[in-house]
């Protein structure tokens, strides 16, 4: 078969490809928002073949394989190594439209210069050049990061965490790229969940702080973010289905927090009033110290109950969550932390795209200067990080705001072999802005265009992350 | 004028009409949802008028009568067919947009050799030529499926429905045509509608059953899929305007049978515990029975009191239900069946075309093997059935699902004219992809392309309903 | 630099600048929806620089100059015009995307020759030739309406205004433009503000009638509509975060006006009940006048507390609302009005553009002939009103409904400077056509297609208004 990925993939007309090869190409790639797994980097663990790299956690090849009619044997069962990933050879290289189809190309072009799409008949092929090649370039973690020209990479950390993976990989020089903690203190937040008492706990023991109270949980929270200051840390997370506004008054979040430390069951309203608390806390908490807070909502997880039973979360049982009015909280959560000139600096992520709009009106209620875009509209998250999902954020992005002012791309993997997403992003990106010119809707104004794509890829994070 | 339906019409590169001409095109027809009348089939009823077949119950296009200001005697009244028929001429065209363009002059140029379109000018021609033509082709009910290469068709029907029909169509050969019941017990889970008791006493005499208690509902409805299947059914459909899910126990359900038996007033929850209760059981026996459960939700109906009043139901009053959450219940459905070993083959269709993406993301959750695409996203839905409805279907499908799965097109038409709607499906689909080979963004293998257009217009569904 | 703003801007093909230049361009434009002052035109104001113009009340510029990071000083505070001009020029410089981009590249070319896009490096020069512009073409309010060719404008009035400069601006004939008042008594509907006590009282005292009850709060509105009605007002408009639709009786209805004039504060249900009522009762009173009714819904306004209490409404604090559901109750509203055959006609707007094709569904069932479309679905509003959402609505109610039916273009605009919006709708339209022949989808019928294009930038909106 002759080569699919080629130079001009993506790329629909000499201006776009000239942008890209001559702008974006070559700029290093700050990916903001991951789940490497600091540990891996810091041991610089070694790749043997490519069903470990691909298949052993990444729950969007399991979804696509389960709909492609693969027994789950083949997908997270007892099968070879080999067998899983000529399951997945059988299933990629059908799957038509699918953003794996270009990620799984993209990966194979940039780390093993593999051009030919990856599919039934060539997977003992492939499997064995990859195996090959894998051991004789001594393909580690740290190689995929220089290969990739990772500037700087953000994991994703719970607030327990003692961080001392990053600090062996800042400590021994292992790779150049920059490694720093998120913080994510989900687990501190969702009071409803069965193990929130049990993390209190351990929350109490890591900070080394009694916590009797929901005072002594932000207390213990601030010095956990003290400790993840220390290791460099600039952006925080959290994950919420949908998001709470519930004010109620310190004695009633106190007798909530008591309530629930003792095991009896929330109601509803105390949950959120609690979340909205905590939230509210930690908001203020990242404005004072100059943190970048992200917020991701709208994933209903765990839908599948025996699924959730025989492999737990992170599996593919999430869904987009049901349609919800998160704009009137999410204002109101931002109105009151804007009135105590505590409002942080925030990117959002929706996983339901049909709310790029929504979004997009929101934030432009709440920028203000001297920060370019000091709330943005995170790039296309999880479901929505393909073809269309990625235009649709950037265009919807740009009607309703300052788009030069973007910070663009991130990977949210746990894999060292996506960096190929920014690729994707940037050929999407330079595509679309040909494109205007071309249709006379953007002028031919070729240092502004440089500055918009260089901002974009680059630049704005590199600023607005400090 | 010029033909305005062409070889090429919607196939805008050679390539697509490669793919349309020597792949799509002469496969043969399965509709596996539609509500055509089996009475009409048996009796191979013959159409004398163009009027009659189009716009005698053809809700589509009374709305769009309405929408250009045609007077109600003109669409439903009584004025004479030709009069009706030049109405229609007149309204569709000016049309720019609407489906119903393209419908209408498929239809034509298939049927009737007719390649214009029809307009207020050539409107006396057109009657006078497809009335001489309905004539002289004897054009029947079984012309029509024979003339469109129809495998099979599933028809719509009442648990209630003796199926004499169908018993005769097969009995008597009178098409090759394999045509099919379809169970739809809406009536049966409609427990808050006026007609609930007295259907509730048919079903009882129908099944020979004493229907006293819901485990009686149970029974009997069982003993009419006993029927059915009897008569080759192998798919159930349940429309919905929202999705249910409330747990009730069993005594409470009870009670809540019979005092609707009593005449009173239900409160909304227990209408949701009620359906909650009778869709699990149905979808229980779908499973063991190896049927498809369809959903269609999403349908506000009879909007229109005075339309209604005058009307009836199915005459244009229906719109997309308001935005709601039904992802929760649904997937509450689903993972409780799934626990239980029970879940069936489900096609989902969402009247609101918004939602692609939530139902992508959902059915992602419950795919499971050996079955490809065991949970499916139904092709675009009545409203979206159109240009962009359908390309957006098969994208957010393709983004998120293994769309060489996909069992594609159906009518859900009560014409034996419809079925052009198959090729403008194929059509759309052959364009869509030879555009992404032109685009480069899927390999030029003719192989593989071959099958995916292979599976989706015809092979998949025969093989997911066997 | 080239010039920007070409004879082709924003047409693709031959066809569509046939089109737009002998079918579009010069027909007169219909305005049937802003926010001009009337005060402005009866005295004719001259503007003297452009920052007064385009950045006094601009809170679309606002927003982007926020989101870029500029500084309030230079947006509504003290800096002087030349300084906010300058940040305006540096902001819109970048705007890649956004359509101010677009709309002050067509303002400098339409009413100061000036071909190529503002940005940070010809600030200065354009601020010169602007004001050198302004003040020898002696360029007032009317100057403006007669270079566009404005043949009709409806401003946006309260009930209360005594539109003593629409009479003025008649009875003068100082503009060849008819200048028609909009009747928007939200005021009077929003039960809930603090504001509506001293409104009623004001509403009592220009009407001259004692407010008591509810019934005369009524006749009062009725009494005002009498005064509209005297100086030409031919349509009314309401502005609605959500629809309400809560029937009460008389009584309540009753008591609860009372019960607000005396101070009380109301429960959301008797907000909702008060609202519906005077809903209702407004729109019996347009039909019986023959008079539109316009409702905007889906704005959340004054999301940001602290941006409100520095500066105010209208200031660039609002966002689309969170996901709801408006079908239900809108669809009772309307049905409840045809029941007792007093609907009048309507034009909906949704700020949230995933609802076209539940409003182009909904109107479809309340489409009443002899009215060509006597239901509408308004051009794309506010944060939609750009290149994308003008077509996505074109698209959508093409696909529902009957296109050349559809009234077209308004600017919903403050400024007099507005008026090349109609040309871009007209562009787009004509080139969104051009490519439907292009692409084979639609005939090449031009007379057929001339039609549709007079109808909706300039007939259907001269008819539907009388």
């Amino acid at each position: 078969m002759t080569d699919f990925i080629k130079d001009d993939f993506l790329l629909h007309s000499d201006r776009a490809r000239d942008l890209y090869d001559n702008i974006a190409r070559d700029l290093p790639i700050i990916d903001y928002h991951c789940h490497l797994d600091p540990k891996q980097i810091a041991q610089d663990v070694r790749f043997t073949n490519i069903a470990d790299i691909w298949l052993s956690g990444d729950h969007y090849k399991w979804r696509l394989m389960r709909a492609a009619g693969i027994e789950e044997r083949y997908i997270t069962g007892d099968a070879s190594p080999k067998e899983k990933f000529t399951a997945w050879a059988k299933t990629i290289g059908m799957a038509w439209g699918n953003p794996l189809y270009h990620w799984t190309a993209l990966e194979l072009a940039r780390y093993f210069d593999i051009f030919e799409p990856l599919n039934e008949s060539n997977a003992e092929e492939i499997w064995d050049k990859t195996s090959r090649i894998l051991t004789e370039n001594n393909m580690t973690a740290t190689w995929f990061l220089e290969r990739s020209d990772v500037e700087l990479l953000c994991t994703t950390d719970d607030p327990v965490d003692d961080l001392k993976w990053h600090k062996k990989i800042a400590d021994s020089g292992i790779t150049k790229t920059r490694v720093l903690p998120t913080f994510r203190p989900d687990r501190a937040v969702e009071i409803g969940k069965d193990d929130f008492p049990s993390y209190i706990e351990r929350l109490s023991a890591v900070s080394g702080m009694d916590i009797r109270t929901i005072d002594d949980v932000k207390a213990a929270i601030s010095s956990r973010m003290d400790h993840f200051a220390e290791h460099g840390c600039k952006l925080s997370d959290h994950g919420l289905e949908r998001i709470p506004y519930r004010r109620s008054s310190s004695d009633v979040l106190t007798d909530i927090f008591a309530k629930r430390m003792n095991g009896s069951a929330l109601t509803d309203e105390e949950i959120e009033a609690y979340k909205t608390e905590l939230i509210l806390f930690c908001a203020k908490e990242y404005n004072r110290r100059g943190w970048t807070m992200q917020m991701h909502f709208g994933c209903r997880r765990n839908n599948n109950a025996s699924l959730f039973a025989s492999l737990g979360a992170d599996v593919g049982g999430d869904t987009i969550a049901g349609s919800n009015d998160f704009i009137t909280s999410l204002a109101q959560l931002m109105s009151e932390l804007s009135e105590m000139h505590a409002l942080p600096k925030m990117i959002l992520y929706s996983l339901d795209p049909t709310y790029n709009a929504q979004i997009d009106t929101l934030i432009g209620c709440f920028q203000e200067g001297p920060d370019v875009m000091k709330i943005q509209h995170g790039s296309a998250w999880w479901f929505n990080d393909n073809l269309q999902g990625i235009k649709d954020q950037m265009k919807h992005l740009a009607l309703q705001s300052y788009f030069p002012g973007f910070i663009g791309m991130l990977t949210d993997s746990r894999s060292f072999l996506s960096y190929p997403r920014h690729e994707y992003f940037r050929r999407i990106l330079c595509d679309m802005i040909a494109e205007s010119v071309e249709r006379g809707e953007f002028p031919d104004d070729k240092k502004t265009i440089t500055k918009i794509i260089r901002n974009i890829c680059h630049d704005n994070a590199a600023s607005y992350f400090n």
